[in-house]
């Protein structure tokens, strides 16, 4: 049997690169995917696409209703994304301990299928300046795992897997080529047009067009701006 | 303003009296509880019961489908609660990373409410060797929590209180008629009948009855076996 690995896919770009990489070494996929009140609801449906290209033995998607905590400008429809660029203080559309919830389910998900991979995309160099994407904090988690669990405790660890995390948004690029991915069905954009165009000034969209022409490749989705 | 605390609340006896020590402590009160595919659905009956009793400034309940991830007996309806006694095993009973996924959407309401204490009932005497609660499991996660959250890393640090942590069962029964916990509203039972009588032979009611005897005390509530 091959190692299973649970690759958390929102959707995006780096996640859609680190399930390919998962993909590159032979691993078992099991992504996992939330709704989560969201408003950029295109994300399933761009992680469905990304799904379809590989091998998945399973795809779970769960339901959390992470509006009723609120406090983030990505699932309150009272707040609106902040159109600023990253800077050091951290923005609004930083959901409330998310990375946190997310690897907590994955986790559990990951113990129930005897997985001892898990796969997140978070990276620490062109980023929004979330404090849960920080290396520090993937350390914390892979700690708290093995402490947590059934499968740390009695068989062999958990490891919490990080491949972008010292990777520039370009350099992500240029990996996700070279592992096959096909950049035009993710979706980045915080807040796009009802008809799926990207807004091209958001944190998320300067970040990406950014990467692209560091890069020096055309990002393949259509924006609602030049 | 007062200061606030997150409360786990189950309708155990355990985060019963979590509950009441955070109000003999003089804080606010944001109890959280989790609808999750449990068997023991007279759970959240029990916790409202509780609630009613203390002026809680808002009760929280979350959707949360662990059932689709698995791998319990307690919300797997293919699994029976193992009627053995508390071994050095983990029972079947345990959900994986149970506490790390409610500690982390705790934290994250915590987070937005400017919350700066989480409340857990977590005891490691009486216990029923689950692996997420032990102090350890505790220490990591508020390491974890000061890592995760903008809160964190800005303002007060977070701090993850499990005040019954080394107390027996005896114990917690004892400081809960101190703090004037009405245990009859409280319901531990895995596997109770349709009537709401415990069954008195699983795990938790096995430790639920030795800790009233420990105590010299009397369960006041009812059991379909005496």
């Amino acid at each position: 049997m091959n190692r299973r690995a649970v690759v958390l896919l929102s959707g995006g770009m780096d996640s859609a690169v680190c399930l390919h990489a998962a993909h590159a070494e032979g691993l078992e996929l099991y992504p996992i995917s939330f709704r989560y009140g969201q408003r950029h609801q295109q994300e399933l449906e761009a992680a469905k696409a990304v799904v379809d290209t590989l091998p998945v033995a399973r795809w779970l998607i769960l339901d959390l209703p992470l509006d009723q905590i609120g406090g983030s400008a990505l699932t309150d429809p009272n707040l609106i994304p902040c159109k600023s660029g990253p800077g050091d203080t951290i923005p609004a559309t930083y959901v409330p301990a998310r990375n946190t919830i997310f690897l907590a389910l994955a986790l559990g998900w990951a113990e129930t299928l005897n997985a001892s991979e898990i796969f997140i995309g978070v990276n620490a160099v062109d980023y929004s300046g979330y404090p849960d994407c920080r290396p520090a904090f993937v350390e914390a988690f892979t700690r708290l795992a093995n402490l947590a669990t059934r499968a740390g405790v009695s068989e062999h660890p958990f490891t919490v897997r990080a491949p972008l995390q010292t990777l520039s948004k370009a350099e992500i690029i240029r990996l996700g080529v070279q592992l096959g991915v096909d950049f035009s069905l993710t979706r980045s954009c915080y807040d796009p047009t009802p008809d799926d165009l990207a807004c091209g000034s958001c944190d998320a969209c300067r970040l990406r067009l950014a990467g692209f022409q560091a890069a020096g490749l055309a990002d393949p989705i259509r924006y609602a701006q030049a």
